[in-house]
């Protein structure tokens, strides 16, 4: 029902390339590892558990691209491979599945290359060819496993015929499964848990606007859009009983990146008293920050935000400001619904727990 | 520096059309009360006092109506008054200047009108019009005065470098003078009080981007654009000395109904224990509504929130609530700023007091 958003074929990477949806489906060809952070950088590609499942993807076109060029001199190869996993990992700050899924595969490529000699045969290169395919498929099929059984923890936390609130784009669309906020909430609506949403449409980009209420259109579930600045006004007129939305990168205490606006939506629930739910994958957890302060946030540029497609919406000599993320507090956070289980009231002792 | 924003000539009322500011300025020409009521409803002229002040030079339109169809019986008059005064009125339902500066213009035509005979003479014809030129006159004159009256009292609570954020438009261009919140900016500015300003886009219309970044670049003061989502980000992460907004109706109680999303930033204000203030003239408060709570709020097309200038942002099958405006509850307000002077934390017995 929703399209592919990534599949390799013949050495090309075919990108869904999502600036486009609703209004056409449209796919970016990438040939080269550069093509692959060029989509991961202006965006045709988003939602972190997929820009991580693109990376890995990424990186198996460097390997292609290797073979190609004929190389076979180890030196070369792992020249090249380490500036793609490089180039790969810096092409966002935020997402941590980035990161993890292209250290993952290089890791295997480095483990399969130190027990080859200087030179590599044609087995050898066609061994490591498989190797990183094998890794790559894998980080695939577990992010799709793993949004089922977010989907299934998450649906255990709300009460029969929930009106939820969500953010930002975390369905189909967002991961190679069925989504991690939006996974729960379609499947929660199969189930008849969850019989009404309103979508954020999630400025500047608007994923609410154009990706989630079109997932959720295509799923035929009641639902409204909304204007990020209405959601507060909703929880005090409306009976909402969760918002529910994904993370980009979660700290060891709970804190969670995520889409700006996440923090106020946060607070907005907390006041008033609407349980505020986290649903990621456990690869969005970085062990390495403690909590949300060591979070760099991605300043993104001022014409994202003043433009909508290329079109002003404010003078031209006008600058805007345009932090791409924020820190949800742990403190806000009811749940953090992972594949694993669920995390209630997240601390760093729960959240290590969970991790193990 | 600021085009004019209402002007009548030769019996046609200018109105500039706020849809197209920043890109192309352009006047709507009312030469009728349905014209008039057109432009309000379409706003193509928003902010509650300049409302205000166009339903008094629409009142006028309607008696040049009047002269012109050479009505001369009383009857006939009162019967096109009364007709005028409601369509003007029910053209819009929160900005209370609409029907108090309605109901002035009429009530002063009515009184004239009950000292004629059954037949209007042509001097008391001309005599009627020159009564509610000179009310709806006065009701201008009044406005520009007290956003000047405004802008003096709100700097005296501001300390002096403060860095503040906006919310919608309450400049100039809300006005028939230098505005209402915005305007204590500009003046605050002027003086050294205020060095930063942070405007609000203030989805869905984009007043804060087109028309109040606009207003701020025009009057040189520093100053960012930013999506609403991203004010309690800002708000925790940065210094921030106070949100000023303006309003379009205020209950006894001090509730203040202002554009959607403004309960929202109240709320985020009070959380990050940022001073809150509202700034209206006198004429804002609704002295037969007791509280919030009474305050029937404007829904507008879904059209509006799933299109910006006639281009989609979702799918064609896609609705969207649009609340236009939501309820500041008084509590959260810090002080309330007239032009007669500061209601600080506002209830029923301080307002009252400042009313009479």
């Amino acid at each position: 029902m929703i399209p592919p958003r990534i599949k390799y074929r013949k050495k090309i990477l075919y990108i869904l390339d999502q600036r486009d949806i609703p209004f056409r489906i449209s796919y970016f060809k990438a040939k080269k590892v550069d093509d692959v952070t060029k989509a991961i950088k202006e965006m045709m590609v988003r939602g972190a558990p997929l820009i991580g499942d693109t990376a890995a993807l990424g990186y198996l076109i460097g390997i292609d691209n290797i073979i190609s060029k004929k190389l076979i001199n180890k030196k070369d190869i792992i020249k090249e491979i380490v500036s793609n996993s490089l180039k790969l990992k810096s092409s966002r700050p935020t997402a941590v599945s980035l990161f993890k899924n292209t250290e993952r595969v290089h890791l295997k490529a480095m483990e399969f290359l130190s027990g080859c000699d200087n030179k590599l045969t044609t087995k050898d290169i066609s061994e490591l060819r498989k190797t990183v395919l094998k890794e790559a498929s894998d980080i695939l099929e577990e992010d799709r496993i793993s949004t089922l059984n977010i989907a299934e923890n998450g649906i255990k936390l709300l009460k029969k015929n929930s009106r939820v609130i969500t953010y930002c784009n975390t369905g189909a669309l967002a991961t190679y499964g069925i989504g991690t906020a939006l996974g729960i909430i379609t499947e929660g609506y199969k189930k008849g848990i969850i019989n009404f949403v309103y979508a954020c449409e999630t400025r500047p980009y608007l994923q609410g606007a154009r990706l989630t209420a079109w997932e959720l259109l295509k799923n035929k579930i009641p639902s409204m859009l909304i204007c990020d600045n209405m959601a507060g006004w909703i929880m005090k007129t409306e009976k909402i009983d969760a918002v529910i939305i994904g993370a980009d990168r979660i700290a060891l205490n709970g804190d969670t990146a995520n889409k700006i606006g996440s923090y106020s939506l946060s607070l907005l629930a907390q006041k008033h008293k609407i349980p505020f739910y986290v649903a990621a994958p456990t690869d969005t957890f970085d062990i390495e920050i403690k909590d949300g302060t060591q979070i760099k946030i991605e300043e993104r540029s001022s014409d994202e935000v003043t433009h909508i497609k290329e079109r002003p919406i404010a003078h031209k000599d006008i600058k805007a400001r345009h932090p791409a993320f924020d820190v949800v507090p742990a403190g806000f956070i009811t749940a953090i619904i992972t594949e694993k289980g669920i995390i209630n009231r997240p601390d760093y002792k729960k959240v290590k727990k969970n991790l193990l």
